[in-house]
């Protein structure tokens, strides 16, 4: 059973219940570039009661610095780079660790210049992404002579892919000639859908699905929610939330992404409303939210009463 | 077992063993603009001897004018209207005679010209599709506040995919928000690759899989081969064939799409290897095309040893 938090008492006992809150952005604290009600009060209510907050996006499109940028912009102040963990760090990480991918590869992207920041950071060339030339040829009418497709490069060692807002049948096009040379291949997530202003756009997942039913293969790792990666980081920089998990509740707005990253890494689960699912979908799932409000900053408004 | 044509025997008997070829186009007639060897040769000896031929294809994005217009562009004159079946046109007709949709109604075209032509023939209006206007917002910076979004045309009653060579984001995720309202969802075809110039670009069925992953619902027609609805005018055109579907012949690329065509609707099948399939892939499945051959000019060419 999950219980709603509608009252002061509830809302109180939950902040007192924890000492690591993680959030999902995208339908939680923001939809699209609209901040959501009393979430900056909610942070700034955490931070003053000495919690240890962390936000952990799928979003790909952007890189840690930008997001810092988008709090700043949206009024939410002092958040530092290292409460910030996205899909597009996430991947970087698994390429450079994990995978182990030498540095003289470059990384084919099919993506925003998140990606693309998050990997240069870490030493990498990329080759793709948002290409201002790649951007225009794709805008082109079709050519299949262009030497995007014909000329393929040959130090591309991995492809990453992830939304895409700047997409087209070229780009798609290439990254399934990469995709047929049998390189890894890294999806930054696979969320099917992308809520902003109440309506559901394209996710990544919808994107990547093309290129891996054209290339009859399904990516090799996942590397958002709810795959661990983000949430290991997590712990890993805090060892009281790594020994006892129930220290931690993850707040999102999906129950297959976000409450499933929070609940494999041991953590409980608060689902809120403003995004993807309603009170119906709740119902309906076998495996419940702790927690679930109307909205984050419904913390915040309950406790001034 | 499938028997290889390779001499000019076997290449006489076969023409002599059929009074209707009917033929794919990519991969078999051409790839992309170029024509293929003995490709015309093949076709004139055929329509010497008295054959009846069709051109039965999967690829949406022309109309049967332009399949016209394609044909002698190539050199290759006297093809009727009558005898060029696409995917366009069976959808077109799908839409009118069997799902029956309103003449009032407007149908939201994921795709391109052709599929817009053959319903404007029929008498339907189309949105979307390869309106310029679409297509230039589609190449700006994504703006989630695109009227294309927010405005949604409450005439729309039907929503169709295909190929659409200037896809954007945009377009994709308008396309989402039809399927959300629960409108027919009509595929022109499913094949997901598209072969040109020795590489397999992206298909119709991999640009269509990325809406149906995002809407959570798959198309609820396929109009393209292997359904029979091409196969069923022909016949019906046709009552020798009709009655002994054995005097026909299928030829194509693919053995999924193609021969299973052919198969199901009770044709022998001629597979050649200019397209999809490699001599390994005959070898490979279960259900074999009764013949295969290295290209379709094989039959002109062996013929004339």
């Amino acid at each position: 059973m999950s219980s709603k938090i509608t009252t002061k008492e509830a809302a109180e006992r939950l902040i007192d219940s924890y000492d690591y809150f993680l959030f999902d952005c995208d339908g939680v604290i923001w939809t699209g570039s609209k901040l959501l009600p009393y979430v900056d009060e909610t942070i700034a209510l955490l931070k003053k009661k000495g919690k240890k907050v962390y936000f952990v996006t799928n979003n790909s499109t952007k890189s840690r610095d930008d997001y810092l940028t988008k709090f700043q912009g949206m009024g939410i102040h002092g958040i530092e780079k290292s409460e910030v963990f996205g899909s597009s760090y996430a991947t970087a990480v698994h390429i450079d660790k994990i995978l182990k991918l030498p540095k003289d590869k470059k990384v084919w992207v099919l993506g925003e210049k998140g990606i693309e920041t998050e990997l240069q950071e870490r030493g990498y060339s990329t080759a793709g992404g948002a290409d201002p030339d790649l951007n225009k040829a794709g805008h082109q009418p079709f050519d299949d002579s262009s030497p995007y497709l014909t000329e393929l490069d040959s130090e591309v060692g991995c492809v990453v892919a992830g939304l895409a807002f700047n997409l087209s049948y070229l780009k798609l096009s290439v990254t399934l000639q990469y995709l047929q040379k049998g390189l890894p291949f890294i999806a930054t997530n696979i969320d099917s859908t992308f809520p902003t202003h109440g309506k559901l756009l394209l996710g990544a997942g919808s994107i990547i699905e093309s290129v891996a039913y054209a290339a009859g293969r399904q990516p090799d790792t996942v590397c958002g929610k709810p795959n661990q990666a983000m949430m290991d980081a997590i712990k890993a920089e805090n060892p009281p939330l790594q020994s006892n998990p129930k220290r931690g509740l993850m707040v999102g707005d999906r129950l297959n992404t976000d409450m499933k990253f929070g609940r494999d890494g041991g953590l409980d689960t608060l689902l809120v409303l403003t995004g993807i699912e309603s009170e119906q979908s709740v119902a309906g799932v076998a495996e419940k939210p702790t927690y679930y409000a109307d909205k984050l900053g419904d913390l915040y408004q309950l406790t001034q009463q």
